[in-house]
């Protein structure tokens, strides 16, 4: 005789079906059965801008209904919560009529196009209680909250250097390039659109930003479009940034690129302590090199550490250690994060309020930019 | 307002929720989501050895329903494909058992503890007509498949040389580690333990083996229970084999051990060309090193490629270039293959058949160490 | 019967016998085996503080005579060229002397402990049309002249990004380490010390700096001697800069710590070109990698090219491939050069005009540090 | 005023001046200045096979004299060390003469073309009380100095497992590759050329061979001269052997090819004991990386050891941790401990008597390749 099983569920209503979107897709499918959760997701309707394109991807991602107006999504009662994986500009309006319907949200970076957006939904959400998150998935990689761990126990020492960069060549090619991607009303270069991995990665790891100076450059000031029509660009190619932080006495190098031909996923960070040393790549993204004084002169160097149970949650995904997380496991632990913090079992680990300070980062970078001056970057 | 979507499914019964019946789970869970299926997948039952077992294990991996008696859940009319990831002497039962239910059988490696019982379930399979696979999942890897075309398609000339390893130490502490696994009627092994995902990998690269020549060692000898108790071991611990293939014209160095201390995915392989060469490791999956005669002397080495949508089925996964597959993805390649051979849209990539050559291998490298002489591998 | 060889040869006068005084002298001894020159260096006198310490100096290095007075070295008729290895505060005062006695100068960066020094010392050789040369040994690296060449040629396109950095340890303990190297009247801190072969490699590879803007931290602003006490540090320990070149249109970063714990010699560089890139570390000096644009997306990555007799002058040492090259060899390029000029046959490569120039960008650095602004770097 | 220095010498006579002519006569300008010796080498006669190409090795190289008839510089009184350098088959007459007349005797590798050869050179040298050096260089790097000591020692525990691996594709164009090292009497393939190397550095790790089982194949049956003419090839291009140690209970790997495409320099091994392990590649031969076991789970993995002083005798060549050794530092070595052999001051390290053990290995390897039997290697 066989038996039945039973659980309680939380209604997924995904906005977008792109990369984001079916990376949200996978996670919610997955994670019930990679951890043990409060309440499992259930992939409830799909919207996306026509009803053919919302129905196919509903098909193909595993949704039971679809819609092509996320305005309905957002008020259906079976939702509990709205994950947004549109072009930037819709994050505002969807995410604010989202907590309007008392609905949590889980939103993609960047969190919005302007400091205001960001500061509006941000002040929306906290006050309609709901649970905020947004897709900083990176932070989730159990290699880096490692390096977070042993930066703050002081087990490197006191932290006197970092350098960071998230390099990537996908927008390297100017022909035929052009989308809504390089306008500045619609989105925000290379640095709202990767460069905010990397300020959330130095936030995370070292704490609040204090200053900065920066050059941002227009590496392509013109692209075309498929039609083969030249556009002028107007955002940022590349940010080369000095930043010092509040906790730190030293001054750090950033380095954010969409135009760093041959690199997919250069994302890494460098880390210096009195006691030791980091040194991270997403490249590699199973492992974390760790050097540690005090040791004999001819025994030591960088450790290489590398993913396995001994770094929580791997061993959720697989006893195997050295057998490897991927990418959309990173999405998994993100979204593991979101339902803990929906069912009050633990804090959203990057809520709106997070993304706010990390866009409030970026806004001085821009201002520093254009003043040539060093900015401060305001407390609040 | 939104719509309805339906789907054909298949449904699943999984036998163990160890190890590797967590990453059947999960691969079943998330395969429809990220590949366009004729069928999907439909968590039917888990059977584990106590209903209390199986019971959580069915509440944890989100099967509909759950038996402590594996031989109910073989008959089951809602079950197609019988999952076999229980110790190595029960796959043959098991899997007789669903053949002789018209069922198709997902069994984990190696396929039995004996040549005789592999030989039967083979030709039980091929008789009933069911569709069967084995878990010799590294082979699903995008970069290995590439190695293969890039050696198949004479891309780097004749082959004329190769060393392959599998080395990892979970085996390499004997104090507490007495199991099932050291006792020669239950197991195999190092050998038959990841000896086989290295015996597999080799005969996908290169074809078939002609004639190995071997020493097996048992570096522990005696191992102690978790009561302290010590235990005679009945099987190697590390294999090292030269091995000739039918296609190729020099003898290749295999070597397998799992009390390699340090190592955790030890499973790579060096290929040399006439005009090329190809190096792997298992611990960095998402790479495959390439070397191509006929450059300038002065801009020639390996080139690192990386995984991407440019090695299919990758850009299912995420379009993302550099992003990393794991562990579980590739086990979500195996079984959507798995599904593709069910509904007839493709064939098993490695059928009990596959497996049983693969356990010929090994026996002739069993014969060998024994012997001290070089064995032929039986043609058939 | 055996027969006799000659040579022309040119005597060498070394003051100082420390880390780089051992370098120089290795160097020449060994250039005349490794190169066909035009004269064989003849290791005629060595100078050192006191006579004890010269005597051993000459006796273990090599040197016919010595002196503990480096005055008479200087003035000795058989001293063709001088080489300047004490410490910074000392080089003009010897440079200049030995420049009025119409000796060739071969010194240790920095060239001098101010702008000032640097410029009398260059306007000096130059007027007397004696042949000098700084110790920026890394540029002389076949890998690096590749990078350089690569980058010339538009082989990687339009340069447009740029990150570097010198980062070592071996000031990283402030227990006991007080030296003249911490007062600023003597030396430079990290800038000088370290960051100069970095200002002088990014100047080598990309060409002249405009501008930059930058921060100066000492981390440690005490130190004791090895008497324990306690000494306040007037110099710089780290540097992070924002630097524009003269003919590339994009913001570079670079970054230089003489206490970056674990770190030995990470001179490293990033450069991206729009059709593609480099990536260096001294760290693994024989090596350079390289991706081209222009490949098929499943054949493309970073390409290891290693150290050969394809990168001249590497075949001068060895002609077998991949049998590396070290740090002294670099000092026997740089001693190859300088005798080539001497001899007229080639022109000096780091001429004291060069490293002036070096120097003009870090007193750029200090300004922007202390002013908190952007500065440029004056174009004479 | 200036001081003389005065200094022991001894003449060194270099029969050959090719490669390893070349390394040797480098080797003997440098050593006298990094290490402090009991006697300096004096270059003091060049013979190779006409008068024209010895007169200009004499004159590049920096020998006082040169002969075209190395029977004159074996007997010539100046001359105390003798260095052989030519092909293989003339090391034997060479070596012998020269033991004959009282000299000390520096032979590259391999000893012999024979056996007998082998022996006869051995038992006359030990008969006439002279030193005797093989030019096993790359045992004299420091990483592979540590490799042995960890090994020695017992840090890594019982040594269980050992691959190792000499692959290089300088022999991989059969197209106009024809020369005397493809003919049995001259030569003795990849195994002797360089085979001779990783069976010398195995017996240095891990103590003598028992017994081996191993398949020589010929990949290129034919090659061509650079007239164009065919010729049959009579000697093996690479190597694959399993062996077992004296003092070690496992099966160990070794492979060696020279027509290994894309790789330079292959020399590599990988040692595991029951506590730790280790890894070494020629590649990049100024890095060791060690596992030891006993850490925290998540602490622990391998750690890259860098050369530095820590690493005697590296700080003889520069006190600068990470700055790195190059090849012919290895030879300054190995001649370092040729001289302070003969000064009496310390043993030769690989004499006649420890390559003929190699000598036998390789015999036997051979033998077991023709038989295809298991071949115990003879204890004398």
């Amino acid at each position: 005789m066989t038996k039945n099983v039973s659980r309680r569920t939380l209604g997924i209503g995904l906005i977008g079906s792109g990369f984001m979107g079916k990376a949200h897709a996978l996670a919610f499918r997955t994670v019930g059965g990679v951890f043990p959760l409060a309440a499992e997701p259930r992939l409830e309707i799909l919207a996306d801008i026509s009803a053919d394109k919302a129905a196919r991807a509903a098909y193909e991602l595993g949704f039971a209904r679809f819609t092509a107006q996320w305005e309905r999504l957002v008020l259906d009662p079976a939702v509990d919560i709205v994950a947004i994986t549109t072009p930037n500009r819709q994050h505002a309006p969807m995410a604010l009529a989202a907590i309007a319907a008392g609905k949590h949200v889980y939103c993609e970076k960047p969190l919005a196009t302007s400091l205001e957006d960001a500061r509006a939904m941000t002040e929306a959400a906290e006050r309609a209680g709901v649970v905020t998150q947004v897709g900083f998935n990176y932070l989730r990689n159990p290699m880096v909250h490692t390096a977070k761990e042993i930066i703050a126990s002081g087990e490197i020492g006191d932290i006197i250097g970092f350098s960071g960069q998230y390099i990537a060549g996908f927008m390297g090619t100017p022909e035929g390039s052009w989308s809504w991607r390089f306008q500045p009303e619609e989105a925000g270069g290379a640095l709202a659109d990767i460069g905010s991995h990397l300020i959330s990665m130095s936030r995370y790891l070292l704490g609040e930003v204090a200053s900065v100076c920066a050059g941002l450059d227009t590496v392509y000031p013109t692209r075309t479009s498929s039609d083969g029509q030249s556009h002028r660009v107007g955002i940022d190619d590349q940010a080369a940034i000095l930043a010092r932080f509040q906790d730190h006495p030293f001054t750090a190098t950033l380095f954010t690129s969409w135009v760093a031909t041959g690199r997919e996923m250069g994302l890494s960070f460098d880390v210096t302590g009195s006691k030791g040393a980091l040194r991270f790549t997403q490249e590699r993204l199973n492992e974390l090199e760790l050097f540690k004084s005090g040791q004999a002169a001819n025994r030591r160097g960088f450790t290489r550490l590398t993913a396995s149970p001994a770094y929580p949650p791997y061993g959720a995904f697989t006893p195997g250690a050295g057998h490897q997380l991927g990418f959309n496991d990173l999405k998994v632990i993100e979204v593991r994060n979101l339902i803990d913090a929906v069912c009050g079992v633990a804090p959203a680990e990057t809520p709106f309020r997070d993304a706010l300070r990390t866009a409030m980062v970026m806004e001085a970078v821009r201002d520093s930019s254009r003043t040539r001056q060093w900015m401060d970057v305001p407390a609040q």
